[in-house]
């Protein structure tokens, strides 16, 4: 890049930091932030600066909000007496395109005994007062070893309580091919076979 | 995106706007702006503001520069007797990277007359008055009807200058396979074949 001027590396600098932009690319950007109008680069700034100073978390639900309780919680429409425990933010918003029409719980991590990441660090306490008013949890982690560790974890602490406790379906991928599912997979989708007559 | 605050939707939006970063990588980078330390994207925001507010051109070859003059133009190690004709400062970063060692002129463009792009919105008056110092000028623009419609015009007014022009080669790119090159590509490498005991 010699030869650039050093506000410009900066940028492009920056740019090359995010996940997925590699040197080429972030170099197309600086360009771009280059050839844009002012105003719209400096909208784009100070959008940035917002959402580190406004953005939070739900006091409720530690779901990323710019006010004390987020969108979904203060929603009255919400059916309050299920709520999806989730690992984190973005996947509140990957189960909200499902349509799913309860609350969330987010937990902000997988349980890590190896990383330090016990039941301090993740928001179990407030979870456990949530769950007394609730009818249902659904514990929505990952399919993968921490966050079948977590599950069960979250299903123990939860035992005492008199609710209904599910997690998600493990089977074939919706228009998966036999063919391409891994043997894992496959066993799961037959030990939790459905009845077609239910 | 429902459910997701204000603030990072604007951010989302922002990132969707540049090129090759569709809805989905937008919603992954403003993801990451919120998961960032606050300290990094401050730098980022700030940088962004920078380069619109300091970068302007260079007097002399209308490069991008933060000063009155490029670090090339500026560089007095630089041969100042051949003078690259380019369409965009891009351009320079590519020719850079040969190790190129000559200056630079930016055109600003390339002529197309459909478009109200003639002489007069080309930085070409500069570079009449620049080439009178100069001993050769290389014309580096596209290889496409555009690039070589400007090459044409720049060779005629600088025609009674007494310098030499000339422009890049065309031909078989370095490493390229006979079968992939195509037709015009190759007429070209044949009539402007090069004498290998030369």
């Amino acid at each position: 890049m010699s030869g650039l001027p050093p506000t410009l590396i900066k940028v492009i600098e920056s740019f090359s930091k995010f996940p997925g932009i590699g040197q080429k690319t972030a170099y197309r950007l600086g360009l771009y932030v280059l050839k844009s109008h002012p105003n719209e680069i400096e909208e784009f700034a100070y959008s940035l600066l917002d959402v580190k100073k406004k953005i939070s978390t739900c006091n409720l639900c530690h779901n990323i909000s710019e006010s004390e309780l987020c969108e979904i919680c203060s929603d009255i429409k919400r059916d309050k007496s299920i709520i999806c425990v989730c690992e984190q933010p973005s996947d509140i918003y990957l189960i909200e395109k499902t349509g799913f029409s309860g609350i969330y719980h987010v937990l902000g991590g997988l349980l890590s005994p190896l990383d330090g990441i016990g039941h301090d660090e993740l928001n179990c306490d407030s979870l456990i007062l949530r769950v007394k008013s609730a009818g249902e949890v659904i514990i929505a982690t990952d399919a993968s070893i921490e966050g079948d560790t977590t599950a069960l974890y979250i299903q123990k602490i939860l035992e005492n309580e008199s609710i209904k406790i599910t997690r998600l379906a493990r089977g074939l991928p919706v228009g998966g091919n036999l063919e391409f599912v891994d043997e894992a997979t496959l066993t799961r989708s037959i030990t939790e076979r459905v009845d077609i007559n239910s």
